[in-house]
């Protein structure tokens, strides 16, 4: 049997802490535990009663952690020998860091090569797929979900049965893309129904604009940096990006312009409101300005809207869709974010011209999407439901963001810059220029704790020294937690590290 | 008041055709007449009370046809004054055919120009939208639906609850890939889920499967003629698409080796079982052959098996999957086909190497498939469940097939030739060679008769004297109607035609 020794000091149960947070942090112990060789094949797991004691919490609780693991593959409980880790999968194993398994399929496919940002999605996907409490998921946080969530499906599903199963249009329901319209209104955007397509989540309104837009050999100007979903679906649709600068009130409009103007740029891809991953907000003027470039150099503006809504301090200014005069905006939107990740339920509002050609790329993508899913958005996507939701959800990230910026003061003071975004879910830390975030990286999941390098948000001219922190996921008392975590292999970093394992905070 | 003198005689209500269906009929009727301008923008629809009267329903039937054309955003009830036609919707007016609104977006996209594909597309589009009862959707009946799905669903949520709203994973639920690579098992295939990744639908494992393997300039041979999902998502990916002709027994594959060398192409796409549009099924012998020269050549075989299942007499051979010793087969299926085409939800069953280049698509293009969708795929993915529904539909998607096979002998006897498909839901019919089918499409939709004219399946080398006709969507005694009102167009179109109106049979 393999010991326990490094069960983490974070399993802790306390107060804030719910029964099934701890469940999934320890299946994420053991998980990393086997991903990383640590318990190997045909090991065993410590007894459920072992661990239990260990940690301070009831067997169920360990237990229940056992099974996620059994459901993923990792163990197989065996009569009257235990929990035995399984043999691992090959190329998909958890983490995306295994070396693929050897190909075998006779021609190499113009996608083998696993790119650097792929090494990361994966990592981000460790970070989802487990709920593992890091700073690394930009996503709503699994207890503010809209409880009412099921109880509308279910009355969705009463009323419409089987006509929700029937075959739907690529465009989307009529319904949905008018009440999109509706709250697209609301916001001040004159947007007619037929501008809008409905779309399996954010990111993929954003891969059909950028395919409807450019293709390969075309070049698309992106912030610096940026949403790395949109960098990664350029990069496999064959676009070369180039970057331009973005700063607190957002990119500088002239830097743009000749930005594009060097690199024969037709598209600009812009996050106005709590940009991912720096938190950054344009100003009304700013946006104006905006426009204004755009319309003198010919631009294409695809504005990123999913943080739009995720307003915790003062609203954003008017979206660029609506102080567009010309149909320059492409506006894409999602419920991902404000509602729950697993929707997968998004839409874009594009000028006629783009309607088109994108129903085209819709179609072939995936035909529509399925119309259980449009009915689910439905029922939250009018304007008051969705205030509802968001003046519950609001406090609580607001208190969060609160407990990231207060443990951040207390913990790197000195040691480190951070923005103090209104809105999104995360925000932009750089180091003292000279300091790794890959290195920082390291030392901190080392204690348990996770983040994304800033690195891979960079179109080129990369900055090694800044990272992105999101302060969705956990209650404020685990943020603070993780902070002082962070804090001291901040301070290992610089040399001035307390010992690995010491706490220095209560 | 415009009046209601075309009303076609197969609205007439009878025993066989039930309320649903001749409540869509009448709506698509009036929907076309709004959209080819019969009725226009202000005018109104004759009076339930007369339509009644006039096809011989109740008038509550005619009002629920009218609440879908007012759902449709066609129509809009005004008290006093009736039912009447609202403006149309631009380029975005059912069907396509009509002029793209002049676009304002200042740069032309690549894919702004609708393909000669793209018409058809919406035509098939309009048929399924509106359930008009024709022979052009390739889909399952509405009427044929697995009756559990609501109850499945209902009760997945129960259990689940959020656990269905996180984030997922972009190769899918680890359940339901496993529970697929278990039914792929039963059919002799020894698959490990880890190669098996959740799609939205099978159209979205072709798209994907085609860009990992295929890019601009490459070139894909196809059968010709073909599913023409398969051609769209080819030609928007910028790929190069060459022929080799299906017959009873599939491509030839010697034919398939010499297309292929002189096209310099590595990748075949080709759909085994019951093949869309033709309804053939290739022998083992054959699939053995092509395997053969696939080695032979080094060629990745693409394997569309989204009808497989669908087999109303001699189940097929085993899949080409089952046969590849060498993971030489990228196998495409889908749960659209055999449940129903709403749940949108299909998979991959891959070679190791292209596991990862596909997720990385997968990720790019929308992340992942709702976990609630695989939740729902999942009741229906096991061996069990699926074979029950099936034994289910199959005698009555047998019988729409004898229906039509039979009505085609007594009305079409000697006029044209006809394949007689195992399973599937199309057969594929030839007319004298000279005659156009494109010229029958339209004199059999005056007669409110729809199919798809067969020159679309065709990657090059057009053959127009072809057509593909559905049996899956209507009744036996609606088909029978059909094809009578086919016949009637075809002998209008061979110079030998009854008057339009006429009905030779009863």
């Amino acid at each position: 049997m393999v010991g326990d020794e490094g069960l983490p000091s974070t399993f802790t149960a306390d107060a804030s802490s719910p029964g099934v947070s701890l469940v999934r942090r320890i299946a994420n112990h053991f998980r990393s535990g086997i991903v990383e060789g640590q318990y190997r094949v045909g090991a065993r797991l410590p007894t459920v009663r072992h661990v239990a004691a260990q940690v301070g919490t009831t067997a169920e609780t360990v237990a229940a952690a056992y099974r996620i693991l059994s459901e993923q593959g990792l163990v197989r409980a065996r009569t009257g020998i235990g929990t035995v880790v399984l043999p691992q999968r090959g190329s998909d194993s958890v983490g995306g860091l295994a070396t693929p398994a050897p190909g075998r399929v006779p021609i190499v496919p113009p996608l083998a090569t696993p790119s650097f940002h792929e090494t990361y999605r994966r990592l981000l996907h460790l970070d989802r797929d487990t709920a593992s409490g890091g700073f690394a998921s930009y996503t709503p946080a699994l207890d503010l979900y809209p409880r009412e969530a099921g109880r509308l499906l279910r009355s969705a599903l009463r009323r419409d049965g089987a006509r929700l199963f029937e075959m739907g249009a690529a465009e989307g329901d009529p319904a949905l893309r008018g009440a999109v319209a509706e709250r697209l209104a609301v916001g001040g955007a004159a947007v007619s129904s037929k501008r809008v397509m409905v779309t399996n989540g954010g990111q993929e309104g954003l891969a059909l604009v950028f395919r409807a837009l450019a293709g390969p050999g075309d070049t698309v100007v992106v912030e610096s940096p940026t949403y790395l979903g949109a960098l990664e679906a350029l990069a496999t649709a064959g676009v070369r990006v180039v970057g331009v600068p973005v700063g607190p009130d957002g990119p500088d409009p002239d830097e743009l312009a000749s930005v594009a103007t060097r690199a024969g740029a037709r598209v600009f891809y812009t996050m106005p409101s709590f940009q991912n991953p720096t938190g950054y907000t344009m100003s009304l003027a700013r946006r104006r300005r905006l426009l204004a470039v755009a319309r003198r150099h010919d631009l294409v503006i695809v504005e990123d809207a999913a943080a739009s809504d995720l307003s915790w301090g003062a609203p954003p200014p008017p979206s660029l869709l609506v102080l567009d005069r010309e149909q320059r905006v492409v506006h894409v939107g999602t419920f991902s974010k404000s509602l729950f990740s697993g929707i997968r339920l998004g839409f874009v509002a594009a000028p006629e011209a783009l309607v088109e050609p994108l129903l085209r790329l819709k179609y072939v993508t995936n035909v529509h999407v399925s119309l259980l899913l449009q009915r689910l958005g439905l029922a939250f996507a009018s304007d008051r439901r969705m205030r509802r939701h968001l003046a519950w959800v609001r406090p609580a990230y607001r208190a969060r963001r609160d407990a990231m910026i207060e443990a951040l003061a207390r913990e790197l003071n000195g040691a480190a810059s951070w923005t103090q975004p209104e809105g999104g879910f995360s925000l932009w830390l750089e180091l003292p220029r000279g300091l790794d975030a890959a290195d920082l990286f390291r030392l901190a999941v080392e204690r348990g704790v996770s983040f994304v390098p800033g690195a891979v948000f960079f179109p080129e001219a990369v900055q090694h020294h800044a990272l992105r922190l999101c302060f969705s996921g956990m209650a404020p008392a685990q943020i603070t937690r993780g902070v002082g975590l962070l804090g001291e292999a901040l301070r290992e970093l610089s040399g001035r590290g307390a010992p690995a394992r010491g706490r220095r905070r209560a």
